[in-house]
């Protein structure tokens, strides 16, 4: 479609909707309000020919034959916090989930469920970092739904995103293709999401120097492939739960044990001074812009010089390795000698972290 | 995936939780209680080697190098309700989209949000429904995410499905495509969802005779993709918003009038006295197992027969035609002999329908 005929249909050059400045319950009926919700706050931001056709589905191509699939749904309280939004999260999220498995992100579907009430410049600030996330990462936003819910009946904003990237098949980085021997690496240092958020939460003092990781890492993980191909064994991005939750459910896919060395994890002094404050281990906090990589074949410096050619794995290390010992646990030597195990949370440490 | 690696991983002949009979914050953390929910509660209904993986993503085979892509959240109030519940709705709700682009649907991903307190037993209909009619469909829930927020925050439960299906480059029906002189046609009675969700609402005395709809489409777009091919012009499922959205939106992206014929309109009894207690417009309720195609080379009667060689169409029937007057209206021949324009529903008449 171009953009002649979108404005045959009205859809170009919409004005900014001067009749709400909240939304209303209307905006979700599936009439003219929502039809003019779409065509103000998200066609202009989400724009690409797919999108404006609105038909039931949007229709697009493929370049492989196998890809990934991958949804994840986003609550964060609060909405907007040092360093991004819910609308950076829920891109960066997704897109993160489907390079973790190896393939590179095209597509992403967004699904609002907007609290009746939510001021129409929020949602503004919310869909212009979804754009702009996109963008960067040359994905398209291809297919949309929104529906709104009464006063009290959600936290602001909900957003489902759901993405697909296309795989390659001589490259496929899998929680159950760990062995004993590699190497774990971590892209950067950790803890620096769920600090932020709770800065922001809780008022506390330290807010000036908690800024969110939230970052794309395919460009991490194509760098990889290119130096690395299939010794990159498993990827992961330690979100909720932190890093102790991602190598556990690690640990226990390819029946292997993890052994890391804790002097050799990387906590920003802010994160560790944050965590001590409030009794938070930060091997537990959530990470958006880090990824775990297990890398194989003896080759874990090459991994961490890989990804220190690109900013954002400028603090790249291996903070452990694979053991057949202990199959299914992860346990760290400690700074002062000793071995200590890494449990899997037991249940909330920060709820609605993303 | 095989069952004894299933087994392996302690995935298989999971037990019914003993713990919790409640959502609790914690089964949204990302940590054990986060794995005992999907192994108790989604794992055992959701069943597939895909979804068993359990990578950040799931990897999925496709047959065609163009696919539909189509995501919906749902809100749906109350969450059960005569012949569905919310699960019901989402799995059939996304197929349908996808079936009304012309493509079988394949894949599923399902993100929950739940509140804290919801029921583990409401839950467990739910993702019971869910199952049954991905299964009756033949699609596979390959990906899903869930998150819990706290008391208050939403309303038991909301899901969002997203899903994709594969393209037949030589049937590719859509809303830009219909023609003047093209038959418009119903595969049945319309109403019958919003109503039945009125009747679990608000208990006005009618319930018995209503029930939802809700019904998976596909079958019918394939026996008129057999029987029609290229002539299908335009498919639609008229759910929130009704029939009279629906064709609004379908005269507008075609930019052609559409003329229907009041008496031509299947309404049930039951709706149609429902409708006239609450002072509604069945023209403006939601349907989720209906559909609306626009027929051209003069077979509507075509697309009729082949439809009602389904139970779903049984009651399928030409309503109107496309005409080259009024472009982007809908207007409506009555009963007494006038004309009426059929427009677009200006707000909310129904929220949280679907």
């Amino acid at each position: 479609m171009t953009i002649d005929s979108l404005a045959a249909y009205g859809l170009a050059c919409p004005a900014p909707s001067t009749t709400h400045d909240q939304v209303v319950l209307g905006h979700g009926s599936g009439g003219k309000l929502s039809a003019a919700l779409f065509r103000e706050q998200f066609l202009p931001w989400f724009d690409n020919a797919t999108l404006a056709e609105q038909g039931d589905a949007a229709v697009v191509g493929l370049t492989s034959a196998t890809i990934a699939m991958s949804t994840d749904s986003f609550v964060v309280k609060p909405l907007e916090f040092a360093g991004g939004n819910i609308g950076t999260l829920a891109v960066h999220g997704t897109l993160n989930d489907l390079a973790m498995m190896g393939a590179r992100p095209a597509y992403l579907t967004v699904g609002f469920i907007l609290e009746e009430g939510l001021p129409i410049d929020v949602l503004d600030r919310v869909v212009r970092a979804m754009s702009e996330r996109a963008r960067e990462a040359g994905v398209l936003i291809v297919a949309g739904d929104t529906k709104v819910v009464e006063r009290g009946k959600a936290d602001g904003m909900y957003i489902n995103t759901t993405g697909i990237g296309m795989i390659d098949s001589r490259f496929r980085p899998a929680p159950a293709r760990a062995q004993p021997g590699d190497a774990v690496v971590v892209s950067g240092p950790i803890g620096a999401h769920g600090m932020a958020i709770m800065a922001a939460r809780e008022a506390i003092g330290f807010e000036s120097d908690l800024r969110s990781d939230t970052a794309y890492l395919y460009p991490l993980v194509e760098l990889m492939n290119e130096a690395l191909g299939e010794s990159v064994h498993v990827l992961r991005d330690p979100t909720r739960g932190g890093v102790a939750s991602s190598l556990n459910e690690i640990a226990a896919a390819s029946r292997v044990g993890v052994l890391l060395e804790e002097s050799a994890i990387p906590v920003p002094p802010a994160v560790a001074a944050a965590c001590e404050m409030l009794g938070l281990d930060p091997l537990y906090v959530a990470n958006e812009g880090v990824l775990v990589a297990f890398i194989g074949d003896g080759r874990g410096d090459d991994a961490v010089r890989a990804m220190q050619s690109h900013a954002l794995g400028a603090g790249a290390r291996v903070i452990g390795r694979v053991v057949s010992e202990h199959p299914g646990m992860v346990a760290m030597r400690t700074g002062i000698g000793g071995t200590r195990v890494v449990d899997m949370l037991p249940g909330d440490q920060l709820p609605r972290i993303c």
